[in-house]
């Protein structure tokens, strides 16, 4: 879990939302997703990304990329293919991909 | 908190990443955040949305919207500007709003 806000990005750029289900016993996904988690670090074009999960409920990921060539050099990742596969076969009940192109956000911070 | 999980849209459409990090006694967010959760509802081009909020962290909401002129209908209405204020004012300590056009999606779910 990322407990980083990412903020004041220059738009244009993307948002991948990434939200799931789990199985009731998803062994070995915690590590799995800590490493990704790294693994996506090494990108370029990547910006950031942030994961919040409700105890036994729905999980929500964003990432942010600069264009959609980060995107696809992302999705083309040997590792994070088998990590989706794995996915698929044992960890996931169901899950939702939105890829969107973000021209406009805005940031607040308490002064 | 929502545990529906959005999926089976059809592009284009967009989504509204909201993520937010609140202060340590935000009475009363909780309620206003239900009463949200319902008035959106209300908003013709309104689609769903999706929150999750790892304990004592980050929140992410993402809503899903049709078009531009549902985000603004949205932006536009009274209840929530107030609401809105009193966030700045009292609940967040920090926020962003990344809104993103929605060009492609896609989704699994286990048989």
């Amino acid at each position: 879990m990322s407990d980083h806000l990412v903020a004041g990005l220059e738009p244009p750029y993307y948002t991948v939302v990434f939200t799931s289900h789990l199985v009731e016993n998803a062994d070995g996904y915690g590590e799995t997703a800590k490493r990704m988690a790294e693994l996506v670090k090494q990108v370029p074009g990547f910006l950031g990304y942030e994961s919040a999960r409700t105890p036994g409920g729905l999980g929500i990921t964003v990432g942010y990329f600069r264009d959609e060539e980060a995107i696809a050099a992302w999705r083309a990742n040997l590792e994070h293919q088998g990590a989706q596969r794995h996915g698929r076969a044992e960890w996931y009940r169901r899950y939702s991909v939105h890829i969107g192109k973000v021209e406009r956000s805005y940031d607040f911070e308490r002064e």
